[in-house]
């Protein structure tokens, strides 16, 4: 939390990653892109396959959550210990402006507009926070967000209440040059699936066709402070043949 | 550590970090730029001024730890509460490879030299860490690293024992087109200046002059693992104006 809300290597971060956002979205609007960067269906090992951009408008798909704001009101009841889910709701409908934007994000939602990029924010909030997210967002100078047109929650689109339900309705309307987010769910739901290990996952994002898309139409803003990246044992974090033990200790040193 | 180690996210953000050092090095190699990313003096409230490029040869500056590789034995040695200073420096001068290359660093060495910019690699590793740091570098795939030539640890230069030194000698002997690291004090040592505060320290990096350097020049690698940008009390971390208390626990409520 330290790093991700108060220091300067945090801001510096997510700067760095909407500087390159608005590069790779201003190319592609100059060279219309053959296609999405939304997947067009599972790719397993690959080629991945997009769906086709054809003469849609174009979009980028933004998350809300630690990708656009900074949930500072929240996060400090967190770090506090008075976090519950009810306050979390609390929170996400009150409209409040006890958020930051994320530093880098409110330039890159006007550079994109001006541009002529409609920016659509996609957030796994609950249908419920649609006011109190639109006014939030309105209030940090996102805006305009508007239900069911530039915001969308979980269960908006009827087919499945994930993000690919969402992203699989805006490809066929638009155009999507890129995409932005803090968890890989923002980007494919297959990084979530159940039973998935963490080296596999891990694995995933770093090679064959998913690699190729970090900062090429995949945006991610790092957050280690909550999501599915925090999970693991010391042997699925630390590989047993990468340990380290100091010849002081001996192979046997206990701790 | 989860995040940064063993996480699906921590790779994909390195990774997207790395595209973007290869494409900007590719940009500057093609259209030789006029000044090094190298800071000339502490440029305070801006502009900022840069080292002249003339016509020397072309390079880039990365870090070690955490930059080009994870420092998977020892980390896991300070997850379990082993970790002292006397097995950091066993770790460092044993040439180990219980360590692995950041993903996406083994990428952009290469694509880098093949573009004919000459990779160096400054740590603050200390001297006597010379030959161990060397050889782990090389037993990963980043030589050849040679110390004084391709490697450069604290002390090196001697005007300075910090990075600012080091930057100094060598932004004379080349052209700097890109640096990478995991800490401001990568780039520039202004941003660890005695009594600077968390607040400032974060609103240096995210304003003016220095806001414009994230991936233009400038790429910094994720680690919220360790550094001087784990710090902060509560108020430092979450501004009093963005602090929240659900209504349901009125302003008074105790935790």
């Amino acid at each position: 939390m330290q790093w991700l809300y108060g220091s300067a290597e945090g801001a510096a971060e997510s700067i760095q990653v909407y500087h390159a956002m608005v590069d790779y979205v201003r190319s592609a609007v100059a060279d219309r892109p053959h296609d999405s960067v939304v997947l067009a269906s599972d790719p397993g090992d690959g080629p991945a396959q997009f769906v086709p951009c054809g003469d849609k408008p174009f979009a980028a798909i933004l998350d809300v959550d630690e990708t656009a704001i900074l949930n500072l009101g929240y996060e400090a009841l967190l770090a506090e210990g008075r976090a519950n889910r009810q306050n979390l709701i609390a929170y996400q409908t009150s409209g409040t402006d006890k958020a930051a934007p994320v530093p880098g994000a409110l330039y890159a939602v006007k550079a994109m507009r001006q541009m002529g990029v409609k920016v659509i924010y996609s957030t796994n909030r609950d249908g419920i926070a649609a006011a109190g997210t639109a006014q939030t967002l309105d209030k940090l100078g996102f805006g305009p967000a508007v239900h069911g047109d530039t915001l969308f929650l979980r269960g908006d689109a009827s087919s499945n209440p994930e993000k690919d339900g969402r992203r699989e309705t805006l490809s066929q309307r638009y155009c999507v040059v890129a995409m932005a987010g803090d968890q890989m769910g923002d980007f494919a739901d297959l990084f979530n699936a159940k039973g998935l290990n963490i080296k596999t996952r891990r694995s995933m994002a770093a090679h064959g066709w998913a690699a190729k898309m970090w900062g090429n139409g995949w945006f991610l803003l790092p957050n280690p402070t909550y999501g599915p990246g925090l999970r693991g044992t010391m042997d699925e974090v630390f590989p047993p043949d990468k340990r380290w033990t100091p010849e002081s200790m001996g192979n046997t040193a206990g701790k």
